[in-house]
């Protein structure tokens, strides 16, 4: 009966003294010190245990918030990892239109719907797609996009809200403005991220692919994208290969991105050296190169390497119709 | 008992053939046909309309897609809606705690945490972070700001780049590019995704506030934003007033977003007009004006009232140390 009972009810004395939601969305508070429920506590200090051991994993031990609120569905998020490993099956059938479905299910900037996908299978346009995000300098990243069974291109596209005024007759001088191509940028990210969390919630594994803008020009001309609309970012997805399980990669404290009622630099900067001994050992657990967190961050926004192509997302933008006045 | 069956379990003979997934990632497939499966079977019918009434309310009846597959967080994925309508109850203790720990647990872009996320609470911060959403031309925006507890502005955050090269002395030229701009905004998109999803699995309603860049400069003074850093939108949260319910927003067919291997806009074009009916009777139950779509994305198009204060994004940005190269 163990596995039938809610696993988001908070057990007591635990450091999460809230009362959770039961996966029906109902409230559940889990009483202690009575006999009857002897059992569940069995479970919830196991539960306890591993929902300990995930946030150890998310923050390092040192970290850890408090006060937590857990239910599964928070698990399923916070046990997120990118998977760079896929078994060649195809997708399960249904499990695209479902990361559709999750995808169209989130907020859309005014209803309009800026956004699109390309789902590409076919293992000749995959490769080709694959080759386009390949590192120019460090000759790494396809390898695995074309392992996997599917590459999807998620799109910012400003293209139907274009053809449909022009139709209109009504102009479309909204188009020509930064803000709009930020707008269908973020919203194309939002649906994205709603799939990704579907993904993971039928088994499946994901990456996201920002090197997809490495050569955003060719890649528009590979998909055959229309003016107005470019590819801001891939996301490989397939079943994770067991044979290769990926670790969670740990974040810096929440009080290096999380601020109240204004930003405090000071603060979030502080967080920075507490960040660095837990990369440091998950670098060392993964058998990565082992640099600091500051390193990388200095690289990443020192060097053109790192940029990799994506210098030119100016220049393909404009020749597809974005003013980004 | 019914309670504790799974709700992923797929019931036989459905429209949805496929194996479902057990909220505990184990793979279940239903018997049909079996004496001790009777009471399950009663419970699968009434979930699969409870599910097709769900996708009806998401596309319309004539556009379900065929063959999704279903569990819990599938379903709480596609039951989202922005909420416009909150109880003056301040956020559960650890309920913001949990959306930041679900928003890191997102991926980032090279793992640069390239953004923040500041909750104002404070009733005069949020007064007058609400006021700066306001609309110019129409007036209206900001009184459920005010009632909710949380205003979470996200900020896309090149600050923290630019802060740890320079103490390098490494130079910081990638932050100058337009690239950069839209990968930290992703990342903030992507990141606040997840805290949506967290907020909803903890019984709170969101809404998203694109109007958070109307006045992107004054909003920037207010939080006190560090250079190469500003708000990409906000986000209201709170506990959604039950006297106030909110109908799910219905989306197009997903054809007019999901393409395979290649972009086809005439078959985007041409799922148009099966949209404008669900839309039209859905801003007809809920008491809107009813426009067609087609009319709305007009307007957004073409209209610099539409953009309401959007248009100068560029400017604020060069302002704030964006070159946007």
């Amino acid at each position: 009966m163990a596995a039938a009972l809610p696993r988001s009810c908070v057990e007591p004395g635990s450091d999460v003294g809230l009362p959770g939601f039961g996966s029906d969305g109902v409230r559940l508070r889990c009483q202690a010190g009575i006999g009857q429920y002897e059992s569940r506590e069995r479970v919830f200090v196991s539960q306890s245990e591993e929902r300990q051991n995930l946030l150890e994993q998310r923050y390092g031990q040192a970290n850890v918030p408090a006060g937590l609120i857990w239910n599964e569905r928070i698990q399923g998020l916070l046990e997120h990892r990118s998977v760079r490993a896929f078994l060649p099956d195809p997708l399960p059938a249904g499990s695209l239109e479902t990361m559709v479905a999750a995808a169209q299910s989130a907020s859309t900037s005014s209803g309009l719907n800026q956004w699109s996908v390309v789902a590409v299978t076919d293992p000749q346009v995959k490769a080709k797609a694959a080759a386009l995000t390949v590192s120019e300098t460090f000759g790494i990243g396809s390898t695995f996009i074309e392992q996997a069974p599917a590459f999807l291109l998620w799109v910012a596209d400003l293209s139907r809200s274009h053809s449909i005024a022009t139709e209109a007759g009504t102009g479309t001088e909204v188009v020509d403005y930064l803000d709009s191509f930020l707008m269908a940028s973020i919203d194309a990210a939002v649906a994205a991220q709603n799939a990704v969390v579907a993904a993971e919630a039928l088994g499946l594994g994901v990456v996201y692919i920002g090197a997809a803008r490495n050569k955003a020009d060719e890649m528009a001309q590979l998909l055959e994208l229309p003016p107005h609309s470019f590819v801001a970012f891939g996301m490989v997805v397939g079943s994770p290969d067991p044979a290769q399980p990926t670790q969670i990669r740990p974040r810096p404290p929440q009080a290096l991105v999380l601020h109240h009622d204004r930003y405090s630099a000071q603060q979030s900067m502080d967080n920075v050296e507490a960040y660095e001994p837990v990369l440091r050992d998950f670098l060392e657990s993964s058998g990565s190169t082992v640099r600091t967190w500051r390193e990388m961050v200095a690289f990443s926004t020192s060097s053109m390497d790192y940029m990799d192509g994506r210098q030119n997302l100016r220049e393909t933008l404009h020749s597809r119709g974005f003013q980004l006045r």
